[in-house]
């Protein structure tokens, strides 16, 4: 049997929603004989009572945090850790809450700061947020095990999270669309830049992966180990492993970089060594970031949408939050995303235009 | 007679802060004696208890929130107004606070939404947080007046603002210093684009003009209108500029962006027509973006600290909202810039690389 809400409880001893709520919040008020069905009820249906349940008792804050996994803890130095992403999401974030009037707080967590996880679920326990949304790499993130060990009110953006409401793009498609349309526009040895943190895959870039392998069998063309590069997200690493791959004899014609700022490092390297774009090599990013279409040449990307993904996840804290949507009725979309053809793949040999 | 805090009261009674405190707060708890020498020394002072001092009565929240002013409404369509230094600033602000046990909350604020400020303002007044750092461009910004009317805790952070707290880069000096050096290795017809946003100058973008005129004085070169040259801070808008720019028959020898994102569609549009950068025309941007290492050339660009910036500004807020700096002794410091030369103004002739 899943996990109740006071709804399933309320239906089943035939009493409002409130009166369940009021129970759990204030017993005296209720009348003993209801009180005690409403009870019988809660063994039956083996109801534990949820953050998210108390979070109808309590006044509501009305506001949500968005938590975002960074890799390293920032700041021993004086350092900042920057994440690509993390800057436009908190802008769609901010005006997405802004319209519905509730506030954004913005947290960073590290996963090497002791008292990271705490200050964290505090604000749940302090009823300072209603709720979460995780931003997180890997499935394990400690975060999200605490989150849902505590059933505190979350959402994850941007991984697919068995067992979790989550927004997350379709990565396999968008790799398989980008690949399918590289090869059938001519390339035949196509570098797959797979993106990691701290060293590890994440289940984001496996996805991509798969796409990039069904995508390479459908076409007919081998899937190369020496085609599979690892680059962390920035445009350094980029640069770097692109400036290695030419010092192979063999050189691939199309390298798929895991996103944009990572293809604006292999575009400089290209271009330091002399080697066109797209007549020799052919680039393609991800996340189609504003910049992209003014880099040189301008980068043909993959577009997610964005702002539709981030009013989902919104909408689906909210419910959650107050309580019409249970962990039985689990919220997981996946949005399909768009290629942006640039003049880094063009196929017409007008290169460097 | 400039505003008086509590701790002037305190002075004044000659009783401890948080006598002073309990009075404000509590006076039925002190001895009558005693709060008619506060309540005297109140009225000499022209005393008015300010949110500043009222935060010290309540129970602080330990958030701080960080309001950016955005030139339009967004998301009326399906838009999502861009501003391109959120991002890092948020994520310099989301370390800091969290390094000091801090909630940063995140707010867009917009000129035509009319009840943008009440919700601001109401972060305020319903102690959910304990002051504000104000991201504005304009010094008649409506949300500045009305926190200063309020005597709300806040620090304007980039702009310099007569009688209030505020941290700013030295925008004269950074101009100044990067149009001497272009002067000194030979440019003679430098460019300067003036960002704009809503149509309207900044003060930043004033500062900036002194630095540019006075430095062109220097050097000896005229000011000419035809190489002041009005842009909004996109890429596409600085690749529009440029196009129009190359049209005329008397094109200058260098170009100062208005930040890099204004720079990549300038460097865009000179490769578009076929200019050497640096050999014909030399490109300075501004903030230091991690992209900038990447275009094609690499740009030069101004860095400022920003981290430092953020640091002091939050540091300020602090002192603000724990009353021990009042609007008398106004935190109000200028930070110097650093001219990052890379092959975008190298004078060597090597050009593209």
């Amino acid at each position: 049997m899943g996990q109740m809400t006071i709804k399933d409880v309320a239906r089943r001893a035939g009493v409002s929603f409130q009166t369940v709520s009021l129970v759990l919040n204030h017993p005296e008020k209720v009348a003993r004989t209801t009180r005690e069905t409403i009870e019988a009820a809660m063994r039956d249906l083996e109801f534990v009572p949820s953050l998210a349940a108390r979070s109808l008792r309590k006044k509501p804050s009305r506001s949500i945090a968005c938590v975002f996994a960074v890799g390293a803890r920032p700041g021993d130095a004086d350092g900042l850790v920057q994440r690509a992403d993390e800057g436009l999401l908190l802008q769609a974030f901010a005006t997405v809450t802004d319209q519905h009037g509730y506030t954004l707080i913005h947290r960073r967590w590290c996963r090497d700061d002791p008292d990271g996880l705490s200050r964290i679920t505090g604000l749940v326990s302090e009823a300072r947020v209603d709720g979460i949304v995780v931003f997180a790499d890997q499935r394990d993130d400690p975060l999200i095990g605490l989150l849902q060990a505590k059933r505190f009110p979350f959402v994850v953006f941007g991984l697919d999270m068995p067992g979790a409401h989550c927004a997350v793009r379709a990565e396999r498609d968008a790799i398989y669309e980008a690949v399918r349309y590289l090869a059938r526009t001519g390339s035949r040895s196509i570098c797959f830049f797979k993106g990691e943190r701290d060293g590890r895959r994440t289940p984001t870039v496996a996805e991509r992966f798969r796409g990039y392998r069904e995508a390479l069998a459908e076409a007919g063309l081998p899937l190369r180990d020496d085609l599979v590069v690892p680059c962390d997200w920035t445009s350094e690493s980029g640069h770097r492993a692109t400036l290695r791959l030419l010092d192979r004899p063999d050189r691939p014609d199309a390298i798929l970089a895991a996103d944009d700022r990572v293809a604006f490092g292999v575009l400089k390297a290209l271009h330091d060594r002399g080697v066109r774009v797209p007549g020799a090599i052919r680039v393609v990013g991800f996340d189609n970031c504003v910049q992209s279409a003014f880099t040189i040449p301008s980068l043909t990307s993959i577009e997610g949408p964005t702002l539709e993904m981030v009013r989902f996840a919104f909408a689906t804290l909210v419910e959650v939050v107050e309580g019409t949507r249970g962990p039985d009725d689990l919220a997981q979309r996946q949005f399909p995303t768009r290629l942006v053809v640039r003049d880094s793949t063009g196929s017409t040999g007008r290169a460097q235009l």
